[in-house]
């Protein structure tokens, strides 16, 4: 094993960390625990949810790794608060899109090597790229995993 | 620059990014704000600053970097609950401490090498490293990245 292959195992050792504390967290919800607040008048469980869904369904083209799968995810839970549409996914199609998306995810990142991780993502251009080579793919891994975890932190407060 | 140097970049940039942010977000508390609570019965913004110092603070010995500075900040905000005890570290106390903590750290991660961030942390023996190498010093960096972006979502919404 190469030292580079060892970074890259730990960013995605820590990824897969935060996304099982997901998982546990929202998995277990039912239809009802998922529409409460993390707080009173603040975010509800069901749109950190979708969300992270939204977030995480837009590494697939970042990372290069294929189209979205659920661009229109978007709408309701990125360009949106909560609590502003009246039409939004349902706990139902969050938890497969999640599931779904996470699994398209995980799928890529086995194929990629570690110097893959050292590309620029998509959306830098490669002027961009070749200033600042620091915008890469691991960059994305981490920072998203980072933002798993913010998003997470609030959740529990949403828990019993 | 070698390819292992850019992983351990990546990781110092993510650690500093979110460091601003927290330091933004509890350096600008006054005396009154900082006890303010995130939501309503959960833990005072005061605490989950002292919490962070003091995880940080443990970090300098797990990482090899040093003695702790502030280990009486444990009793108050990291083995007890907030509002459980009448005597705690005054927000001054804090923000002294949380200064000079990731200042130390930041000055001893300048001067780690790539391989050192793979060397064991010293909270793991020779024997457990062995078997398992992925717990090393750069692990810490990543998860104690993650711990502090996970308060960190909490603590923005005890802002106004």
């Amino acid at each position: 094993m190469t030292n580079e292959f060892s970074y890259v195992a730990l960013g995605l050792k820590v990824w897969k960390a935060q996304l099982d504390r997901a998982d546990k967290l929202f998995g277990g919800l039912s239809s009802e625990e998922v529409l409460r607040e993390i707080a009173p008048g603040r975010n509800r469980l069901l749109y950190l949810w979708g969300h992270l869904t939204a977030t995480h369904d837009a590494m697939l083209p970042l990372l290069g790794l294929g189209e979205r799968l659920h661009p229109e995810f978007d709408g309701a839970f990125i360009s949106t608060p909560d609590k502003s549409k009246a039409d939004i996914p349902s706990d139902d199609q969050v938890r497969r899109a999640w599931n779904v998306v996470n699994a398209e995810l995980w799928k890529g990142f086995e194929k990629m090597s570690w110097s893959d991780w050292l590309q620029r993502h998509t959306a830098v251009s490669e002027e961009d790229f070749a200033k600042d080579p620091s915008r890469n793919r691991f960059a994305i891994l981490l920072s998203r995993t980072n933002h798993l975890s913010y998003h997470l932190g609030q959740a529990v407060l949403g828990l019993k």
